[in-house]
């Protein structure tokens, strides 16, 4: 028998008690033996709701009981998460955790903790929701170096784009659609501007480099500008318009960024679509592999915990390595990395079509006081230097 | 320091000690310990090749060696591999393989004396070569009652089908290419006829309900009878033709098939084109999770069977449990599974349009002596009750 104590009863806690609760035949099964959960920590009470009777308000209870072997972090935020756990691990308790803001602050520090304590720090759900991913990456995968890794991997985003797309309709309304279904809080930024995306591609870069990535370091560009128009002339080039985590390392040069970008059916992701996330690496022997699935929600997240509950229960004193120090990575300039570019430009102003080297050149009956280009692969700083004052471009978007 | 012989110096063999030798660091980092090849066996010789020094022809030196910790099996085909593996399991040793006839005919009877040796017996290559399946469906995934497996399992026809839709070409023009590529064999029998997806979905089905499922039991049907005009007429239809293993299990109703089958664009399997294999899989928790990649190959596949030796060489004597009993699965009939029928008729011949409940009736200007319809859902029985004598049918292809 493998007691649990479950940090925060929202989404992810009441997801992960029910799942135990619901699968826990086939937990005991996979586990090789029982999983009780025997607290829930949570500041509010919850009258009435069968977890009442293992709900505590004191942290301390839960990680100076002896009979706690797995903590579940599934609370958010960095504070008092990173305490938490920091604490659980130096006091000999396995960990594991949905919380890609913690992962992707604190990972290395406690990913060396757990070695140091011969328990386990585990974060499957912090990436990708329900997708196995982490796992893949740290064991089936761990013969390929990889070269590339790029996700849509924020489901709010990917819900707002895919509406804009289906529906011709304005970011502002998709929006407000998200918030209305339950997909974006009520303050959307740390989806729509880009930070769960990043710290998310920041986690996967770490571990596929084995190194630390702060996600503050990286370009971070949201899809608060995209608007209809931009979507109309996506739409008009055969391609749609995906937030993108990506990193990639071409001969030792590191970049990592996450941006809107205009990409066409080829692309393994473009048929990623509503909520779902869709992660692509690439290797130097695997050539290219694709996960996709469920990049959140309660059930496929709670799911994703639960794994690493079971693969906890099987290695309660014993680590299961993980290579990630604490070492920078060290990226690349941005302006040394390629990409090509789609820019709207007042009708009247030539320079822009005749400063570029062009790939496409649109004009749309809707549109007739602007034109729009694809210009052919360049460096960022080419590009920035070539398009000097942007006074007359109404729109910026990367194009893969 | 952990010693491995290799079984079969073919394409994965020679591609097994390629990447243990080149990707040595990474391998000894993950594995926790150096990876060392001492045998090779084959029955010929390789004169002037460096495995030269270490070549064997009697297995019996290899597996009586107390310094050989895993046997890497990829010679293929089921006799002498099974009594191999077998005898190496009761001796005490580790077993990977990449054989997927090994492992659909025998693979629970292997788990289970693996078990009882406190040794492993993994197969992560059998399926979709280097894609990472097998470990994903028995561990990150190990909560989630699945329901579902559909997959593109076999990287030749995929290929043949794909040039087939492509170029337009017939399906012997189409099989020449693929052998001059080396994607097809002289006898291309177990490719194009079923048999080699037909041993992979039987092995994931197995796993899925972790009983056994005797592939032969399965209905196998393959991609010779697919023609120019049957692909004409998906094309027209917004669909394409793929090969598909499927299984699922409606209220405990199991049934798995090989069938081509004609799908559009909504299917997460439709962009999965050349030679690569996608896999899809739906649970209770999880929903729709896809898998996509390099189904075959040399680097691919061996890099799969090395992420077995390295989690081999990090459990030499504790078993890694894999639930899978040899009671057999027992299988729906046949005529209770639902189907919607792509069916090509002579013109002259109303009776099947005016029989059938219908989705969509064609007539192609290419082939005015013939039209087709596609059925709404019904069972198989209930269609081959009304087909009656085929005589004047030119086709039929399920539709999904």
């Amino acid at each position: 028998m493998v007691k649990v104590a479950v940090l925060g009863y929202g989404t992810i806690g009441s997801g992960v008690v029910e799942v135990l609760n619901t699968s826990r035949d086939i937990v005991t099964r996979n586990a090789g033996t029982e999983v009780e959960v025997k607290y829930v920590l949570d500041l509010r009470d919850f009258p009435g709701d069968p977890v009442e009777k293992i709900l505590v308000h004191d942290y301390a209870r839960i990680v100076n009981d002896p009979e706690v072997d797995i903590i579940v972090e599934v609370m958010g935020g960095t504070h008092p998460a990173y305490e938490f756990v920091k604490d659980a691990l130096l006091k000999g308790k396995n960990v594991c955790t949905s919380n890609k803001a913690l992962v992707a602050e604190f990972g290395p520090e406690l990913v060396k903790i757990a070695k140091e304590k011969s328990v386990n720090f585990l974060f499957e759900a912090s990436v990708g929701g329900g997708i196995p991913i982490i796992r893949p990456i740290l064991r089936s995968l761990n013969v390929d170096t990889f070269y590339e890794i790029t996700g849509i991997l924020n489901g709010t985003t990917n819900y707002i784009l895919t509406k804009m797309y289906d529906e011709g309709g304005s970011f502002e309304e998709a929006l407000k659609e998200a918030q209305a279904l339950g997909y974006a809080e009520a303050d959307p930024s740390a989806d729509v501007d880009g930070f769960d995306a990043a710290r998310k591609i920041a986690i996967l870069s770490g571990l596929m480099y084995g190194k630390n990535l702060d996600f503050e370091q990286l370009s971070i560009e949201g899809i608060r500008h995209i608007s209809k128009i931009d979507m109309d002339y996506a739409k008009f080039l055969g391609k749609k318009i995906k937030l993108l985590g990506i990193t990639y390392n071409i001969n030792g040069e590191i970049y990592t960024e996450v941006a809107p970008h205009m990409i066409g059916p080829e692309n393994k992701l473009y048929n990623v679509d509503d909520v779902k996330n869709g992660i692509e690496l690439k290797g130097n022997l695997l050539g290219d592999t694709m996960f996709y699935g469920a990049g959140a929600g309660k059930l496929p997240t709670a799911s994703a915990v639960v794994s690493d509950i079971i693969d906890e229960a099987k290695h309660l004193h014993t680590n299961i390595p993980i290579l990630w120090s604490d070492e920078p990575v060290i990226l690349a300039e941005r302006g040394r990395h390629k990409s090509k570019f789609f820019i709207r430009v007042d009708r009247n102003y030539d320079e822009i079509k005749n400063k570029f080297d062009l790939e496409q050149l649109v004009t749309l009956p809707d549109y007739q006081d602007e034109y729009a280009v694809v210009t052919a692969e360049m460096t960022f700083a080419e590009f920035y230097e070539k398009i000097g004052n942007k006074e007359h471009v109404r729109s910026i978007v990367q194009v893969k």
